[in-house]
């Protein structure tokens, strides 16, 4: 593939830089077992804040934070046109990895600062950007700074939000100092980038550097509930019991025979299950159970949400028991802009990355840029596939290659006229 | 089958006065929904006591309180024998039902009056006994009172107890005004019987006044754990997964399988389970779940025991998922008495009760009472075997043969030398 004329293959960024930032960043609510616990508007979380903004200050670059807390970085360019941006998150889950996030905005500073050191100028303005609250741990729903900046949700609803305290999210962020000026409303970027671990094991099973991220898994979020009858677990005989649990078990095991059955990308998965009165002794009158089922066919996941139908209906008239299945939620399959992807791929070819194509399995702040932008993502391989948890890891090497994928992307998306 | 000369079938009990009590008594912590909430060593298990005990000396019975609030009401006999000892209790479920203990109580004072109306004395003294927390609901293990009497238990291990707000037993058995000062040892009851609602459905499907009770089922108590792994329920394939939650179903649907492939009168439940981290969007990473496992052969048990640890390694296997399986609790199936059950079965016979010969899925005070003298239970139906909730039911009628029966069974009992 022939390398646009505004690409740079001479530039590299500096890994060894951006190792230390990453070290540096990373001491802050650091764990005994090697991750972060640095969840939305904590106070280690609030000391990260503060840490980039030193950074980006010290890059000469303009910083302003919104009314919700997301932090921008511009480095302008020769016109005063809409700006390539480029960011991701460091907020953490509780106790969670420390390449989450933090390595998609520590790459966009590093692209910056390459720039900086080379002496390129670029036509359309780089912003840097550091979106609150994507984890959704704390305070849900999740994704919320970019959902505020995007138009999905309003101010007011974003600030109401508690976490399991009562703590309002818009207390918070005045009490740790980012309930800032600008407003929050999208100030029409011209594209969007984001570097992220891939939070799955495609790459490492594959052994590759790069993921090039062509669109993000739709899905549905069930909420199920079996009504049975709570008896006596001694006296009542079997032929007479109404059991929620049993036929919960029904359903669970559907989901996973469905994911197998259909022959699709489908995955399912029941995540949460409460069990009420929950007692050794007594059988299961109620449960309460949440179900997950994604795809990148929007199809596929209208079939397995109408199966689910099916086997509820199944389960409860197995075992006498009343039920109920509740959509919360449904996403549908976004692809990114395929021409900002293409873009992403030409830049792995650029940097001699081995890479694939690929679909994202997890939601990121890039599903809701790309409702307003031209969005691609840059993954780097997650090892074993695990996420959210202290054991994330991603060879630093990976990194590299990631960032100088991000860095190639960006300069020819900022040359474009 | 012949009356034994020391029963008397002209005498019964008031069913009136019976019926006066019981609603009088139901008037203290009755909810809306025609239950009452009168947990062990509450305000309302105090109001409950002191009426019983009110009543117990108008009706001329020498009272005792011992120091786990076992209150004894005794009557003498002609000769200082060791007494007919009957009762059950009164502390109930929360928003339980008005018939679980309560008859049990009443049922054995209205003998005792009835006696007094019709002038009759016995060879042996009567007593009637209310054992403290039989639910175990506020404070585990249930049984305490009649569990510290025969020996069971320490009364110091008793005290300690402490329910969820941390409130000791001890303190609020004093606080409530009832930890008396007889000593908590058996003073060798000559026998003991309780009338009790069955709480299960043999009896009301089959239409039938009164259970004759053989014995109590045994049964094992387990806790089970499985530990997968939790990870994205986006992005982790389904090859990859390791859902602690699919391998609890497998052994929620092996223990429902087993009760119908062992042929036998094994029962098994799964009562609880308790999901790690229970996340929507989080695969399964740790499952608690408890198991029940009874029957009144302990042959039987044991074999489900064992299957069941083969049903965990398999379902481990299947999932990749670790798992672990501890015994928390084991009682053997006990007989009761013979003769005791027979001096009831003759009973029934004589009042003329439709009656059946039966065994216990529940367990009772009376479990420990057999441990230490002869003992046997009648039982009254439960509509739809129906217990612990608000809808318990019962009715009149056939607490008033139940009754009678008690009556010609403490009777036979008392006049023996």
């Amino acid at each position: 593939m022939s390398t646009p004329n505004n690409r740079r293959p001479d530039l590299s960024i500096d890994g060894s830089r951006l190792r230390r930032r990453f070290e540096e960043l990373n001491e802050i609510g650091a764990t005994d077992r090697g991750g972060v616990n640095r969840p939305a508007l904590s106070d280690a979380n609030k000391e990260t804040r503060d840490t980039l903004v030193t950074w980006f200050c010290d890059a000469g670059l303009d910083v302003r934070i919104d009314e919700m807390g997301n932090i921008f970085a511009r480095r302008e360019g020769t016109d005063d046109r809409a700006p390539v941006l480029a960011g991701s998150h460091v907020d953490s889950q509780y106790n969670g990895g420390r390449y989450d996030g933090v390595v998609g905005v520590l790459g966009a500073l590093e692209v910056v600062e390459t720039l900086d050191d080379a002496g390129v100028e670029t036509y359309r303005p780089v912003e840097v950007v550091v979106w609150t609250n994507e984890e959704g741990v704390r305070f849900q729903p999740d994704m919320l700074g970019s959902g505020v900046y995007t138009g999905q949700f309003d101010r007011e609803y974003a600030y109401d939000r508690t976490d399991k305290s009562g703590d309002r999210f818009g207390d918070e962020l005045e009490r740790i100092g980012y309930r800032g000026e600008t407003a929050c409303v999208a100030d029409d970027p011209y594209c969007y980038f984001e570097l992220h671990v891939e939070q799955g094991p495609y790459l490492s099973e594959r052994d590759l550097s790069v993921g090039v991220v062509e669109g993000v898994y739709g899905f549905s979020w069930l909420n199920a509930r079996f009504t049975g009858a709570a008896d006596h677990a001694g006296p009542t005989p079997m032929h007479l019991r109404t059991d929620a649990l049993v036929a919960t078990a029904d359903v669970i095991q559907a989901v996973r025979r469905l994911t197998a059955a259909t022959g699709t990308d489908l995955v399912g998965t029941v995540g949460s299950v409460d069990v009420s009165p929950n007692s050794i002794n007594v059988i299961p009158e109620e449960v309460e159970l949440t179900l997950d089922l994604r795809s990148y066919d929007n199809g596929t996941v209208d079939d397995a949400v109408e199966q689910i139908e099916r086997e509820m209906a199944w389960a409860g008239e197995r075992e006498g028991a009343d039920w109920d299945l509740e959509e919360i939620m449904r996403v549908d399959a976004m692809p990114f802009d395929e021409d900002c992807t293409a873009t992403v791929e030409a830049a792995a070819e650029a940097v001699g990355a081995e890479y694939m194509r690929m679909v994202s399995g997890a939601g990121h702040d890039a599903n809701y840029l790309n409702e307003i932008c031209p969005t691609s993502m840059i993954f780097v391989p997650s090892e074993g596939g695990v996420s959210h948890t202290e054991d994330e890891y991603t060879e630093w090497e990976d990194v590299v290659v990631g960032t100088d994928v991000l860095l190639q992307a960006m300069l020819a998306k900022s040359e474009e006229r």
